[in-house]
């Protein structure tokens, strides 16, 4: 057994989940501390293995390690960097210093497709440099559009809390006896599941009467016909719609529809999402009353709201990760397939790879379907009881004591 | 004692905890339907009363009413009507009639200032009248800007969810290593009560690093000055701001520095915030990287972060209602004082009066004393134990049996 101290990164956009996997990853390299001489951390992502940005996580107290499970954002920090697909890049040649610097011998990365490149190209650059290091990745990301496994941790707590306070909205909207069309853009850029998973509102309520993800184009008359009939029916039309919708062309509607001058008082563009856009447009076309709501942060960091289920697996996956390494297992995600198992899976298979949300799930072009809610409602299962005080929850706080 | 029935409304926005002032009455009043002998709820407020629009509220099963503590929006239906100033007016005397059908001598509204304006002229419309009917009023406003009493119930539960929301924003924009001035909108067009509850972050967090209250004017190269010297220090920004910023002729800076043109593909105006205002002039002059969020309607209907002792109080306040009212009194809204009693104040002092936020309890026009924290501090506290099915909480529904 490979004999040395391994690093943890965190990679890509923050989860309600990524720092549970890191929680598990940490508790279980401890019981195996006579194999795991050292637990380090790499601040920022790979970017702290390029500089030798080490964190010792053996100093971390053990009440901050347990506050992890509901803590938002990356508490190591997080990068967007993609590793150069030349291995002669000195970037490479850093990380190695650093891996040698400290024997690591065993490398976790929680992330995304990104993050999945990046270990994948990890492992094949170590292979050839002859460097013994086990690679492993764990899965996380809200976007939940990692291939090959079923779902990826994050994405359970953003539907969680994207379905409930779209039932929030419901009953706050449904307040005034006047009109209203409610227009609430998610995130999703290139796949629609976070937007499908508004639909689970309806298991309780009536949920959203439109869901409009990039997956179907988006067709503007098409959408005030779905609108006018809405309101007509009941005064009350609640949309879900994906940030990513696209017209026929493929063409972003964000895009197409957008301001055709720059021209508030500094002549720039205006920022701004598409919900505000569709708000505009049925205002103007159908003078209805309408209000745009944009999720925006809250649904990736709503650590309050997170799912048990979705915490749980996120640290399962962290510790599952650990046993695999024990046993030698590299070049690989850690996943769960969708019997509920553990399994693993090559990096090359899931690196860079985008799962679509699937067409058939989709009725109409407006709606989602009863498979959809069978697949989505076991991630949300559940609530946490987090710790306050003075009302304010607790999250983790780290010494981040350099081993430099 | 006067026997009658008694009649429920809600009224003004909905708040988080406006259904459980409503709990608190319908609980006490079954208490004591020797006197109070039929329990009515009209709908949208005060059309429910000139409409005849009543349902019969002892028609709800106990169990509904118990997930009344927790149930975001005003069940009743909400109005922002008001009633004219000539009692000759055709509107008092349909009330009248609607009084006298159903025999009601209790009539209870919930609701901000507007609306004790509205339970004000029907006190002094039924005295003229000569109609025997207990009138009272109790609190209920995010806004916080209800005079005389200490604070109004829905603040407690806005500013809890404000302050854990920036808590969340703060942890995950501190997961990248690159700079970033995150602009979080919050409501309050008038008052800078909410804005000022992100300071609360401070209790556990960093908090927001600039806060802009309405009550101080806004002064866009002073802003930039300010986030320029907090990005050079440490590279992240949060600021919290509040909708109702004005500059220093009393101007909204919404408006001074919205679109000159009005020239989207529709040649309409955009809808949008002062958030995304700010967002724009921070990248057009300093071209640091920015977000602005809206915490939007969440704010007001996150009744899964509602605050437990802004939750305990709504729910007094109701209690506390009915046991004045039968002690014969009237023309009068109920509420806190500093102390935490329970006192009674006359509906004219309050009615359209609006409490600002202490001008000495700002600091150089960017920042919230230790002051307020000490008086805020005390409504965030706890939090509430809700109940979920497959993950979705559970909100309470009504059969809403109408009595006409």
């Amino acid at each position: 057994m490979l004999k040395g101290s391994c690093v943890i990164l965190q990679s890509g956009g923050p989860t309600c989940v990524i720092n549970s996997s890191l929680a598990g990853l940490i508790k279980e390299v401890k019981k195996h501390q006579d194999v795991i001489l050292s637990i380090y951390g790499s601040l920022f992502g790979i970017d702290g293995m390029i500089n030798d940005n080490l964190i010792d996580l053996n100093a971390e107290d053990d009440k901050q390690i347990e506050r992890l499970y509901l803590t938002p954002g990356a508490i190591l920090g997080t990068t967007r960097h993609i590793l150069s697909s030349n291995f002669d890049d000195v970037e490479y040649h850093k990380i190695k210093q650093t891996l040698q610097k400290y024997n690591i011998r065993y490398f976790f990365i929680i992330g995304g497709n990104d993050s999945m490149d990046t270990a994948s190209k990890m492992s094949k650059y170590l292979q050839k440099e002859k460097y013994d290091c086990i690679v492993l990745g764990i899965p996380k990301t809200i976007d939940n559009d990692l291939d090959i496994i079923d779902h990826a941790p994050g994405y359970g707590s953003a539907i969680k809390y994207i379905s409930n306070t779209l039932s929030e909205i419901e009953y706050d909207t449904s307040s005034y006896d006047r009109g209203r069309v409610t227009i609430v853009e998610i995130m999703g850029r290139d796949a629609g599941w976070l937007t499908a998973g508004s639909k689970l509102a309806s298991l309780k309520y009536h949920g959203p009467d439109l869901i409009y993800l990039p997956e179907v184009s988006f067709d503007m008359d098409k959408f005030l016909k779905d609108v006018i009939k809405i309101y007509q029916k009941k005064k009350k039309v609640l949309v879900a719609v994906s940030e990513g919708i696209v017209d026929s062309e493929g063409k972003y509607i964000l895009n197409s529809y957008k301001y055709l001058n720059t021209n508030d008082v500094f002549g720039h563009q205006q920022l701004g999402g598409v919900g505000s856009v569709l708000a505009n447009i049925v205002k103007e076309k159908l003078d209805y009353p309408v209000r745009s709501i944009e999720l925006n942060l809250m649904q990736r960091c709503s650590a309050l709201l997170a799912s048990k289920q979705d915490v749980l697996e996120a640290c399962n996956l962290g510790k599952y990760a650990v046993e695999m390494a024990l046993i030698g297992t590299s070049g690989c995600l850690v996943g769960y397939n969708s019997q509920g198992n553990l399994f693993t899976v090559e990096l090359d298979r899931v690196a860079n790879a985008v799962k679509k949300f699937p067409i058939s799930w989709i009725i109409n072009g407006n709606n989602i379907s009863k498979e959809y809610i069978k697949y989505a409602k076991p991630l949300i299962k559940g609530k946490n009881c987090y710790k306050e005080t003075d009302g304010i929850a607790r999250f983790a706080k780290f010494k981040k004591i350099s081993v430099k």
